[in-house]
């Protein structure tokens, strides 16, 4: 077996044995497959495609590249939730502790946010104290003592991800599908959780703009998850606007906190019930997703699921002082209100413009290694469909850099769009892809 | 400008500016352009193609990135030609001196073999004293006085083509049309002529398997040559069995001898006259092919070619005696006599299988560097269309490796297929392509 052979058939578009896919990642990782061999049968992934047996021969390669977290020590099934990327997404600060509240663990580990859109991790970091780096007996005592531990992931989770992906990101090879769900579930499936609930965002802020492409996204990961043994839900959510209030860190923080407490935006509030339901269903806690979202929505309303937010905070270092009053965590020195200079009614908003204006203001990463200004991002009250009149609020911009405040603004108004005329709300949940396919969402919450 | 977006550009199947072809021919030249990016492009375009005017940036990108020879010093209109590749093919050692004698020059830079194919400076290099490396001062002073000078390429010569055809062969990147006319006319441009005729192979033993790819590959190349303000014309020639009769270095140098004494093989004549006779009417050394091949015919048969050979290797600091007697010629130690087993026609032949016999008896090289034995190879009588009973010669195999005689015999009959009816003879010449495209051979040679 060779690498030359390997690409020719890809190029030839023709399908890779399990062999061979694994001949690849395996010397791409050791280094016995130079990154330029790599990097042509990438391109020649992206244009030829791969079908689901290979796609699941990729995944398998690369989550066997590194450790495979066991999780055997925590009693019951283990629930895990992965969204593909959003601005404003806080879901996971939330679905967490709810979960855990109603007796599923969910034994965590999490990215750092990059490019438009944030990551867990750095959003936990702004809570002082708080630690990302447990060690492995301490990630598992909290999981198996407040029901939930969220760490960073370690570097021995699928590299062969880590620098598939690295080579992609410079060899315009990000955009397949069958290389987004292998790189995604390599990690998940590495990550040890048997039940995966997979938020696959659709929109102006999201990898995937179409709805199409967003199913297939979701299809092709749920049918990995099948391979594998593992139960996997995808939950296909409009990223075309701001989810919940929010951007930035300590920002997000502090709107989880008051979510947790039952002061949740709609948007918000949907999202979480339909993930966290899922992963209540996979875990058998409920007969069917409206029962598991009832139950979870009682744990909003009776502090449960933010008693249990208060000490899985507590179990990982951070001060509780700054969760009983969030108006403690950082806060940024300079603020701007941005105004609506025209009256009418907000049309769309280009989501990834608003998380890139985010990023100017210091809330996140242009490249990794870049420090982030926790207390910086925006509050941000346009939502699709509101009307606004001149003058009225459409956000307010937090900084520490003074200096980025005009080029925020300018970029985050760039994001409105306003029309005369009435427009519907958009949709939050488009529907739910499990092993038999796309379902159209039909909850009332 | 950057590689990413030129990648992503071709990726999607749109048009590159010749800027954007020349930023990453110049920048993966002098390293500024890792190779994994560049193998990424060079499948993107494999993939998706490039337009005639893509590939003539590529090509003028790939010319400039050395030196261009600079053939002013010799006067009138100078010619070259150059073959895709072949199996037997001495054409160069005969249509050098046969437009030498007419009084058109030849300042040729040629390379070495490799594969299945072999290349005309092993061949020279068979003669004893014959030197292949000329300084500058000593090439057009050949050229000046006998009109014909063949040296290996000169290091400068498209350095872009070098590096990129290595990274090509390594990443299964070869056989795209565009690159592959790109390679080829670079160095042709960049070796100074005004007039080159491109031997476009086709068939088992050449790179092009079909009629069409062939025509194509000729298209391209003559598109180029517009573009560049020089004169091509293509000939696509059958590679469906081994040109004239013998393959390998010493014994295709005695084949071109007697070739050039009058004592040719039809197939191997009629090739030398077109190839030669366009790169006559090229220089305007004759009105139409019709008269430019009657007008060389003439000067294999009355010796003036033979003269002509007699005096560029004489040049070169060959030893003529070993041309005025090719018997003196480097000569095998072991030779086996391959007699037919059946009777029958012989219906087809994969010269590709018959070169790689050849190799396997020392004659070529598996790979760059090689060592390659000049008195190997093979003696062929196997021409398609010809009646074989059983017991007689199909051909002679000569070698100093004995044992390599066992598996090279075992190679060469599995490249023939006989059957129990007559079969025609094959087309030496398909056509001819020029600025007006193709247009099928008709010439009675």
């Amino acid at each position: 077996m060779n690498m030359y052979d390997i690409i020719t058939k890809k190029k030839h578009g023709e399908t890779l044995t399990e062999d061979e896919i694994r001949f690849a990642v395996n010397g791409f990782t050791d280094g016995s497959i130079p990154d330029y061999q790599m990097s042509a049968l990438l391109m020649a992934i992206c244009l030829k495609g791969m079908n689901d047996a290979e796609t699941a021969a990729m995944t398998f390669a690369m989550r066997d590249s590194g450790s495979i977290a066991d999780l055997s020590g925590i009693p019951g099934l283990k629930a895990d939730k992965h969204s593909t990327g959003g601005v404003g997404d806080k879901v996971s600060l939330l679905v967490g502790p709810m979960v855990a509240a109603l007796g599923v663990p969910v034994a965590k580990m999490s990215g750092r946010g990059l490019g438009h859109t944030g990551g867990t991790i750095d959003k936990l970091e702004s809570i002082p104290g708080f630690s990302v780096t447990l060690s492995n007996e301490q990630f598992m005592e909290n999981v198996r003592n407040v029901g939930l531990a969220i760490v960073g992931q370690s570097d021995d989770l699928a590299p062969a991800d880590k620098k598939m992906y690295a080579l992609r990101d410079v060899t315009a090879t990000v955009d397949s599908i069958p290389l987004i769900a292998a790189s995604i579930m390599s990690k998940k499936l590495a990550s040890g959780s048997d039940v995966i609930v997979l938020d696959v965002t659709m929109g102006s802020g999201a990898f995937m703009k179409t709805l199409p492409e967003a199913i297939k996204l979701a299809e092709t990961m749920v049918k990995i998850g099948e391979a594998s043994g593992k139960k996997v839900y995808a939950v296909i959510t409009d990223m075309n606007q701001v989810l919940g209030t929010y951007v930035g860190n300590a920002l997000e923080v502090r709107e989880a906190v008051y979510a947790l407490r039952g002061n949740i935006a709609d948007d918000l509030k949907r999202t979480c019930l339909t993930i966290a339901g899922l992963m209540l269903l996979g875990c058998k806690k409920a007969k069917s997703l409206e029962e598991a979202m009832d139950a979870l929505e009682e744990v909003l309303n009776d502090g449960r699921a933010y008693r249990s937010f208060l000490a899985f905070v507590a179990a990982q270092g951070g001060d509780v002082r700054y969760i009983e009053n969030p108006e403690l965590l950082p806060k940024a020195a300079c603020k701007r209100v941005v105004k609506a200079e025209e009256d009418g009614y907000l049309l769309s908003v280009n989501a990834e413009t608003i998380g890139r204006s985010s990023v100017i203001l210091g809330a996140g990463r242009e490249k990794k290694g870049d420090p982030i200004d926790m207390a910086a991002g925006i509050e941000n009250y346009a939502k699709v469909g509101r009307r606004f009149n001149t003058g009225d609020e459409l956000c307010v911009l937090y900084t520490d850099r003074e200096e980025s405040l005009d080029a925020a603004e300018a970029l985050y108004r760039s994001a409105l769009s306003f029309g005369a005329l009435p427009v519907c709300e958009p949709t939050t949940i488009y529907g739910i892809v499990d092993e038999n396919g796309f379902t159209p969402y039909k909850y009332n919450k």
